[in-house]
């Protein structure tokens, strides 16, 4: 394998060590349509790192509700705007989600046409309507960079972006007028009913700014931009979809035609051009979460010139950089494709949430300005607590110290003084439970990678833990547990309130706060008012102190359990392993019930309806197309079984992942999916957010150099590496073995070497 | 006459010159009841001199359309909120256009209630409802107060304003549950439909923030607020009226009741308060045109203690030394009364639009910082443009130098580059004809009272005059007038035009520019265009050259007149009325032709359907509610006959305004009116703003000290002066007798004193 960078002589030296690989960048084997069918909700559209703009097909338009309010089950494949089985493709947005089980976004619809202008999508089995079909033989996608051609118009049609411009390049075919749509009514979910209003302003031949609001997910949402075309607009106007009742004066005007002000609930407008054969119309389209000369100034800083490639170039070199922060080697090229592909996947959320010169809306929408840190959004924190922050504090740590600044900030801008459960684009969208913050917080501290304030971290996080009208906080905090008649999916809840509640506790030891240790690490043991001793699992508790009737420990509704069950879920006490398993019958029972979850199958009714566990993602019982059960593969480190966590792991990253289109087999939910898998492939797992350790499991590469972003490396080595070698037999960490199935972060945060060594039969 | 300010000696001294007058200050002559009632459109509430917060009681809220979309008549009559002949108030809302001949704002209604809450108006017939019946025993209006008893529920509302604060104190009679309803859907004209958005933040016990976004009048418009209670808040909630499609995970709460955001289009909120007999509750309201952080900078910087009294005098001091700048002497008691409520009226308009720090929001909806000025908004410029900012020139020059560069700044920022129409919150509602603009600069410049630089001014006028899709512009630039096939009201529009062009020119001038000077003199002839011989009229003409058909001089629809006809608005032609009067035939056919305006009366079928000309204003044919016809009695100087001038000018004072509660003969139109009567009372009127001249008119007080800006005094003495000597005999200025019935500003900018000697019989 090579990397891009390396003079040709050092590329000669390192091809040496190259395992039957061609001469490669990262980027390529980075392949953006893994995830696109299916339910791994991923896009295959151009985006830089962290990037604002991720500029995306849509081949939907399947709007939330049908025309009598009622949900529409489709609508929740198109979370990302694209699958992979359609056929026609929609338009070109600028911001998407990825792999999350919900959505919102879609921003600035472009959509290039010829012929008669005609501002309606249509539908995909329509002839009329301004999408067009496309093939997948003419799609190309790579980090940075997307291309298809878009058959109805014989338009080349490629896509690259940088942080904050997205750079349309459209290429016609014959002598024409081309109209370029800006539909401001399309969104992902929930299309129309979310337009609050759209402001456009054409300021000049070439440039147009504007912004919208929506009201969605993010229930007051506005986003800015500014476009420039290559070349001056002939003629353009807009059309009204849902007239205000009253406009003034502005019937002086034929506001549909040249006018160069159009405003509304729902408008679409359009801009044409004479083109010629060949001839290439290119837009950089800019965002802002601030305003529309924001947007223009993040236009000129970021993309002061007209070179398409120069800009493809630039954000693959950022590709390139960011994905060499992990250089492995796989037994298989196959598994490179996954790896790197899982790579990409982490880095494109969170997103920056800041103009270039640093300022961004608050979420009091009053607009500020970072000081001393990069403001970002999109914190999907339910599943990225997990695996993903722990992997930033690894390769990632200064983006996750400003993430970290940028959850203060939301705190601070908080009507509630509560850190985001959610962060959307300068809201909160309440999504899921926990408040997980704390723990990003927690972890960051304990492996030394942020140098936020400490006494600023412990009071948004003991604030935020007491917001009595949250999801059953107050209950939670008088009572010890949340009961289930009060606040529904209370198991769940009072689970991880209690591991937050645990991290808030290291936080506080950080800061030799006794008191407050205290304070929080009694309600971290509140798990066990959850646990129903009879029935040895934990269980929904009524607020008079009694356990729900009707429990049925497999299923996931109404059951205390958000999308889990008392089987998986139930086993969520990653800060007091021992004592949960003592508690529910000490290591043997424990691994006994592990084995039934990954055999016993799930039955179909516990399934259907639900979204976030689809078939896919099931082995058994466990679900790992979701997050609840992501840490159970590992459990087996604390029962006399740790061979079985080993081939576990290793059973689920050869079933669960692919290099396929569908080879996410579930919700990538903004990367924590791909960073179980990266983290698994490197042979080991935080179970522990907030603490430093991490357990080991059964490394999938043969080799990997992991920069720590201290400018030191960790070098992994896997001796006997091979398909069925999935038994660890040994493992070194800079000379020193280790026998507890532990790592330690702050022992390889220097750097060093950490030696696997494997073997095809398990050391019982 | 006595002042405020003086200390008792020298206010013993001054007394001695009053004439029979009581021991009063300035605001003791100001009614703000003047013009509540039939079609002035003003309202009682407080306000600060030129303050953005106007806040004032809602008599009705009649919508602008039925459930059909018909336009509701009666919406009309309630431009500013308030009728006298209403009995029941709605509430105190913060924002309102005072005279103005269209209408908006409303912003957030307060409305104190006690018993069970109802978050319904209501209406006045209804028992049910928020609202309460009154009665004008109990109410008292001065400059910077108003109070009221709302009988329903035996609450005594006071009210006093800042430029940016609203101060609201309440006080209950009993020992009760009050609630202060936040109606954030109630508006002025057109009220539910307007609302786009509303976003409320409870901060903390007795905090509240939020803004709204409305689109009426003014498309796109966005007002934050702070509000502060003397108290805490003991519970509170609200109703969304249209709850959004998909509310997400806002679900998890019980967001009606204490929860601290409320979002939505259409939400109304409600505080409540124990409270004891005599105890008061008091609001401090604060504007933003920005941000709810800029909005509670406003509110601590403005009004940083709770002393509702204090408010009410330190505004009360600003009002009287604002009136001072006139201090006259008047035969009668009532007319000092008339003249200082329309001093008052004419400090309404425009209003500051920007946070204390110098934070606004422009045209393109970006933030500015007003750099060297203080930015302005509300310019209804087709009226004021005529006496209202000439008389800004001198006696607010500051303001009106402020109001100058208000302008360039929205012209900076149009997308059309234009100056205002109509500036309404940075929005361009684009309400009347002409490019009136143009001649508040060129009047400045002419007078001497801007600093803005020429280049700018000049560059700005003539972008802005070249418009091409603007109102007939092009057509008027290429053939020499507005087509009325073209563009509707196109002998008003060439007309006006035309009068700008040579302000423009004007501009041009005073640069030295010959070029640009010889262009927009050109333009200026344009009105001979429109002139037919053969009728003797200015007439609509045809993009073919030929006159309209079935033309009907004195009809008011359709014959090329906005709110006006041939025989009086075709008259307009200020900058060459030599000319007009030889092109009409001469002196005596034109005099008599001004003869029959005042003595011809006015068919009914051309007053109705007009909202702008009423009944009450109208002398003849002349109508003086209305604004084409200001300068028309002045016109009678031009002719051999310049003592009817004097007849008319002092018969018009005496009918069209008094200090009654209908005092206001129409519309009073952001000031123009009251700025009429000012003018006129003192003696002279500015028939051809964009030049230093005045034409003399029949002064009504006996004396006048005004204050010119510039720490100088213009001294006007009025011998004989009594309600029959109406003719002046002789005009003096510095000693130096007048003769041609013009007056120069340059000649009494430094200070002065002038001399009108009255008779009883006229000078022919």
């Amino acid at each position: 394998m090579k990397k891009t960078f390396l003079s040709p002589i050092l590329l000669l030296f390192f091809s040496t060590l190259a395992i039957g690989q061609h001469q490669k960048e990262f980027i390529d084997y980075v392949n953006p349509f893994i995830g696109t069918r299916n339910m791994g909700h991923t896009f295959p559209g151009a985006a830089a790192p962290f990037g604002m703009v991720q500029l995306s097909p849509e081949t939907n338009q399947v709007p939330m509700f049908d025309e009598e309010g009622k949900y529409i089950k489709e609508t929740y494949a198109y979370c990302a705007g694209y699958q992979y089985g359609d056929s026609s493709i929609f338009g070109f947005s600028h911001t998407h989600m990825s792999g999350t089980g919900h959505s919102d976004l879609g921003d600035f619809l472009i959509m290039p046409t010829t012929g008669e202008l005609d501002l309606e999508p249509g539908t995909s089995d329509d002839q009329k309507g301004y999408h067009s079909s496309f093939r997948h033989e003419t799609e190309k996608a790579k980090p940075g960079y997307y291309e298809v051609l878009l058959d109805n118009y014989n338009i080349k049609a490629q896509l690259t972006a940088t942080e904050r411009v997205g750079y349309h390049k459209y290429t016609f075919s014959e002598k024409e007028e081309a109209h370029i749509i800006l539909d401001l009514m399309a969104n992902i979910y929930n299309h129309k009913a979310k337009n609050v209003w759209s402001f456009v302003r054409v300021e000049n031949d070439s440039t147009v700014v504007g912004y919208r609001q929506t009201n969605g997910w993010a229930r007051t949402r506005y986003v800015y931009f500014a476009m420039q075309f290559s070349k001056p607009i002939k003629s353009y106007g807009h059309k009204k979809y849902n007239a205000p009742r009253y406009n003034g004066f502005y019937r002086k005007f034929d506001e549909a035609h040249n006018f160069p002000e159009m405003a509304g609930s729902e408008i679409r407008a359009y801009f044409n051009f004479d083109v010629e054969p060949g001839e290439s119309v290119e837009i950089k389209f800019a965002l802002s979460p601030v305003s529309t000369n924001g947007a223009m100034k993040n236009l000129t800083t970021e993309v002061p010139h007209c070179n398409f490639d120069e800009v493809v170039k630039s954000t693959q070199e950022k590709w390139n950089k960011e994905l060499a922060k992990i250089d492995v080697k796989t037994p298989k090229e196959e598994q490179m494709e996954t790896f790197y592909t899982a790579m990409y996947h982490t880095m494109l959320s969170p997103v920056i949430y800041e103009d270039v010169d640093g300022s961004y809306r608050g979420l009091d929408q009053n607009i500020y300005t970072s000081d001393g840190f990069t403001n970002y959004t999109l914190f999907s924190l339910w599943d990225t607590y997990r695996a993903l922050h722990p992997l930033f504090n690894i390769i990632q740590p200064e983006r996750n110290n400003d993430m970290i600044k940028s959850m203060l900030a939301h705190q601070s801008q908080s009507v509630h003084g509560m850190l985001p459960i959610w962060s959307h684009y300068a809201n909160e969208n309440w999504c899921m439970v926990g408040y997980h913050s704390v723990t990003v917080l927690a972890d960051a501290v304990a492996k030394g990678t942020t140098d936020a304030d400490l006494d600023e971290m412990i009071k948004a996080s003991t604030t935020t833990a007491n917001v009595s009208y949250f999801d059953g906080i107050g209950d939670y905090v008088k009572m010890g547990y949340v009961p289930e008649d009060k606040s529904g999916a209370s198991v769940s809840k009072t689970l991880e309130y209690a591991y937050n509640d645990w991290c808030i506790a290291q936080l506080s030891k950080a800061k030799n706060d006794k008191k407050v240790e205290d304070e929080y690490t009694k309600r971290s043991s509140y798990y066990k008012n959850v646990f129903d001793k009879n029935s040895n699992y934990m269980r929904p508790k009524l607020s008079d102190g009694t356990w729900r009737e009707n429990f049925d420990p497999l299923d996931t509704h109404g059951q205390g359990f958000i999308e889990g069950n008392a089987w998986n879920y139930g086993l969520y006490v990653p800060h007091e392993v021992d004592q949960m398993i003592e508690m529910m019958g000490g290591k043997d029972q424990f691994s006994n019930h592990l084995d039934k979850i990954f055999t016993t199958e799930i039955e179909d009714k516990y399934i259907e309806h639900h979204e976030d566990i689809t078939k896919d993602g099931i082995i058994g019982n466990y679900v790992h197309g979701n997050e609840p059960g992501h840490h159970i593969p590992y459990l087996y480190n604390w029962t006399n079984h740790p061979w079985k966590t080993q081939e576990h792991v290793r059973m689920i990253m050869d079933t669960m992942y692919s290099n396929d289109i569908d080879g996410l087999c579930g919700n990538d939910d903004a990367g924590q999916m791909s960073a179980w898998y990266i983290f698994s492939s490197l042979g080991f797992y935080p179970v522990l957010p907030g603490s430093p350790n991490y357990a080991i499991g059964s490394p999938l590469v043969e080799e990997a150099k992991v920069q720590l972003g201290n400018g030191k490396t960790l070098h992994i080595t896997v001796k006997n590496q091979s398909e069925k070698n999935v038994y660890v037999k040994k493992v070194v960490l800079n000379g020193k073995e280790i026998t507890d199935f532990q790592l330690n972060h702050l022992d390889f945060v220097d750097g060093g070497e950490l030696l696997f060594e494997m073997g095809r039969k398990a050391k019982k």
